[in-house]
């Protein structure tokens, strides 16, 4: 197959990828995103969503498109590929990674909170597993807790009133692709609140004030875990929508885990109760 | 007091912590780190250890020394007292933080594996608990573990063949001061393995193959959960001279969890355990 190759980085579709790593507004506007590195581009495909553009360091790395998809799609992804010379590759390449592999991803239509208790399989026991993440800031860290919820099974992760988009390159590098692999809905924290309460899905706040020591929580029954910033906490609302407080009990001299080991820590006090 | 200010980055002062900063091999011939940041650098102190010279951005920041320290030291604090120049400041510090406070610290004599048996207070129920890591690769990993460990309040921590300086800025920082407030001694494999054996530690390895869920191995004993790097796994040496391997479940579509994830995760399980 004909493969173009692009060698500048001064090339439109180049300076377009850049803008997609860096803008938020314009992933929003245009519907599309940007996914770097096997794995992540992996589970993308996986998890069906559309591919735009493939661009790779060489043509080594077209052969690895074969491991990446099925018979059928095959054909397509080669028919999206663009090779890139190093000098491209490294202005495109996040972190500075070698592995060769950057893709332009279409956007998924959001998915809504009801979608969430339609899926089979997850939460361990059947019964719905949330974690929920109040104005989470850093990219970094709700990539961090998707890896934790895909280890979990959690049902999905629900981010309320987020201060970052879903497709981050940030996050998605952090989340190793878990943000493909784990049911995620983006909303306010009365939407959120008002779909729990419908569904008599308990809401566990975690925090350090009136709180019970996390593993005296029983979480075998649809349970919501909800955590908030690492610098303020959580809001009034959340606090008074619980119905248990729970914490994590901080037995050293440091005040505060990093909310991914905080929700890891969570979700599985709830698989050893569901599978105990 | 009348504060020296330094404003040239040239400065051969400068210069000596910038190379204390890169260079390990300059650490451990000098026996001199650094330290960044108001909470670490707390932790630090508050762990007995003995400053060399503090560089401040401004003099508002002397004030914030009356918070780090007794009166008996503030005197001496005051003494190692350096200002610098916001272009200064710029060069030295570490991922430009602002917090405006950078110290050079002498490195404390090494800990041995026996002295960690005397410590009291730790363990949760006073039987130990410690975390081994072979060949940890990653400063700030190690970090993050060191992190989790306080939270747990373990014993300590034994970093087996390390592949890092336990006084590596990115470890340090990482660890938001952790390792100055948890125990760690580095040793080789062999060393660790026969201090545990000769001491009845049971010896638990995470592991995939022929292993047990965590959360069904006791651990309220004396225990020492051993991990190892997130590429390779464990050695042999570890996999024989364990009493059990343990799993946390990955029910996911990812294949691993961050090394203080899983280290937070197995910790806590042992917490429950002991105060349940």
């Amino acid at each position: 197959m004909n493969v173009e190759t692009i060698s500048s980085a001064q090339n439109p579709r180049i300076k377009h990828l850049l803008a997609l790593q860096q803008k938020s507004s314009l992933r929003r506007e245009e519907g599309l995103f940007v996914v770097e590195g096997r794995r992540e581009l992996e589970h993308c495909l996986h998890a069906g969503m559309q591919v735009e553009c493939i661009y790779c360091l060489d043509e080594t790395k077209t052969t690895e498109l074969s491991k990446l998809s099925t018979d059928s799609t095959l054909y397509t992804l080669n028919s999206k590929l663009i090779r890139v010379t190093p000098n491209v590759y490294e202005r495109i390449a996040y972190r500075g990674s070698t592995e060769g592999i950057i893709a332009v991803i279409r956007t998924p239509q959001p998915r809504t909170l009801e979608s969430l208790l339609q899926l089979e399989g997850r939460g361990v026991n059947g019964k719905p597993l949330f974690i929920v993440l109040e104005s989470v800031e850093k990219p970094g860290n709700l990539g961090a807790v998707l890896r934790s919820a895909d280890a979990a099974q959690a049902t999905g992760v629900i981010v309320c009133d987020p201060l970052t988009d879903l497709y981050n390159p940030n996050l998605i590098r952090s989340s190793i692709g878990a943000i493909f692999t784990v049911p995620t809905v983006a909303c306010t924290s009365g939407q959120c609140i008002a779909f729990l309460k419908e569904h008599g899905i308990q809401i566990l706040t975690a925090q350090l004030q009136d709180s019970h020591l996390y593993y005296d929580t029983p979480m075998a029954g649809p349970t919501a875990i909800v955590m908030g910033t690492e610098s303020t906490g959580l809001t009034d609302v959340w606090r008074q929508a619980a119905d248990a407080h729970i914490r994590i009990p901080m037995l050293g001299q440091l005040d505060s885990l990093n909310v991914s080991v905080s929700a890891a820590i969570l979700l599985f006090e709830a698989v050893r109760q569901r599978q105990s």
